[in-house]
């Protein structure tokens, strides 16, 4: 069978499943980043890959500098769902050798300024030949305090949804430019017990399903309180994907204090109540008109 | 300028000058591995990625689990030769939607089975769209003892050359179904002061003189001393690439007594003395009338 009739939530559940695992990971495949440590060590190693690929991710005519830094904080992004912090980037690259030397350098320029944007450290990579589209994958580390550390897996039955930012619009140009959640993320796992907790690559309509059933609940949300970029409809803030917010989930006694300091915090930045978790199955509670609905179906 | 034009090199030199390092980053791009941790932990990390790219390194005819044993077996190599074990890999692999799900699984065989066989947990990765060629990167993270971590570098000029096996003939099929010589590497740090080590990926015509240049030395080398895969000119052995061979430098004292416990512990793996570190800049002695010295001109 062919992977695109599978989806790639199915391919990558077949391909995972019963991987060789050894003592010390905390979590393998199947979170924003794999966790690595011992149960009592104070700080735990967070490992992530992500890659672009001319075509898909980005189209040939962008900017090389927008790609470059698009394709590091795709990965920035992920350690901050974890509540954690990056430290160490591999960065490697697939061109033609038709390839122009100013393009490559424009890359890295933009790689480089969201390294020193966000603390990391590029300590090596690979160039390679490919015969095909332009593609570059990062590998990035990152730490996490133990008890700070958030998984997707960790919301209950009445927990409320929040996003951060507005949703949607990703492909006029967002996706090119976004700026990874680390320094609200590390706010916020320093300042409350956050219990789920993933970064929206896919799209709240992909992911927050995800979310739910990692944690084990259903989820009710109101399409009319999903906040959206300005001029995107419900369907685009549902379905565009690349926002690189952070959706997570908070215990009812904190939602108050979370709401309050936030606004102190990062007056700039919205944070929406989108929902809550629920018992049982996903279900999407119907209480929009919007088509972008559909997508929950 | 096109990059082909420059060679692949000078491309990583341009593009990885004066790249944003923390504190702890014991050595950045440029070995075989980044190595990462305090002056005085007992351990450090090592961080490596690579990728394999159909038509380049490998052909779509090949059976999928052999091109994932070799896209997993190449990163364990350079593991290998900084004279570590590898721990953790996140793979990442980009291809059509078209592909079936039977080729995806025979791939994630052969990875599964080289993760077991080399003690490598696989923690997670990702899985995208391509509209290109099938694209498969590796990214290993392993450990090395301090006082066993050998790089490039620290070859002197008098130190003698050795190589493991029989160099050439990789296109014939060994480049898919090839051992890293992990357990030759760590016996070797284990017994002996291993002044510089490197893995043959791109030939010896090319990985010799990289050696010997990040250890400030030049070369001598005899052509007829090379050993070669039965059926392999010496152009072969020295140009074919991906022996994932061990080359490394050894102090003259331990000589003797190296080629002895090699006999005994390793009976069945050749190990031969190539030539020499010299003083001054690479160049190569001229005994062969082999036509493959070319390379080196």
């Amino acid at each position: 069978m062919k992977i695109g009739t599978l989806g790639e939530d199915a391919v990558v559940a077949v391909l995972t499943r019963g991987l060789p695992c050894g003592k010390n990971v905390r979590l393998g495949a199947g979170d924003d980043c794999a966790v690595i440590g011992g149960v009592r060590d104070r700080v735990w190693q967070l490992l992530k890959t992500d890659c672009v690929v001319e075509g898909v991710h980005f189209l040939a005519k962008e900017k090389p500098p927008r790609i470059g830094w698009k394709a590091l904080c795709r990965a920035v992004s992920d350690i901050a769902a974890m509540g954690g912090w990056p430290k160490h980037a591999l960065i490697t690259i697939a061109v033609s050798r038709d390839v122009k030397m100013a393009w490559l350098r424009g890359i890295y320029a933009g790689l480089r300024k969201a390294a020193r944007r966000f603390g990391v450290s590029i300590v090596g990579g690979e160039t390679s030949r490919s015969p095909g589209p332009a593609f570059i994958s990062i590998a990035l580390t990152g730490e996490v305090e133990r008890a700070r550390c958030v998984t997707r897996g960790g919301g209950r039955a009445g927990d409320f949804l929040f996003v951060t930012g507005r949703l949607g619009g990703s492909r006029a140009g967002k996706h090119l430019d976004f700026v990874p959640r680390l320094a609200e993320a590390r706010w916020l796992t320093g300042n409350f017990q956050i219990p789920a907790m993933m970064d929206l690559s896919d799209g709240l309509a992909a992911d927050l399903p995800r979310l739910a059933k990692a944690s084990g609940c259903g989820f009710e949300i109101a399409g009319d309180k999903i906040p959206r970029t300005r001029g995107c409809m419900v369907a685009q803030a549902l379905g565009d994907g690349e926002d690189f917010e952070l959706l997570f989930a908070v215990s009812p006694s904190d939602v108050q204090s979370l709401e309050g300091k936030w606004r102190a915090k990062f007056p700039k930045l919205p944070l929406t109540q989108i929902g809550t978790l629920t018992r049982g199955a996903v279900r999407a509670k119907r209480k929009s008109k919007h088509r972008g609905y559909d997508h929950f179906a």
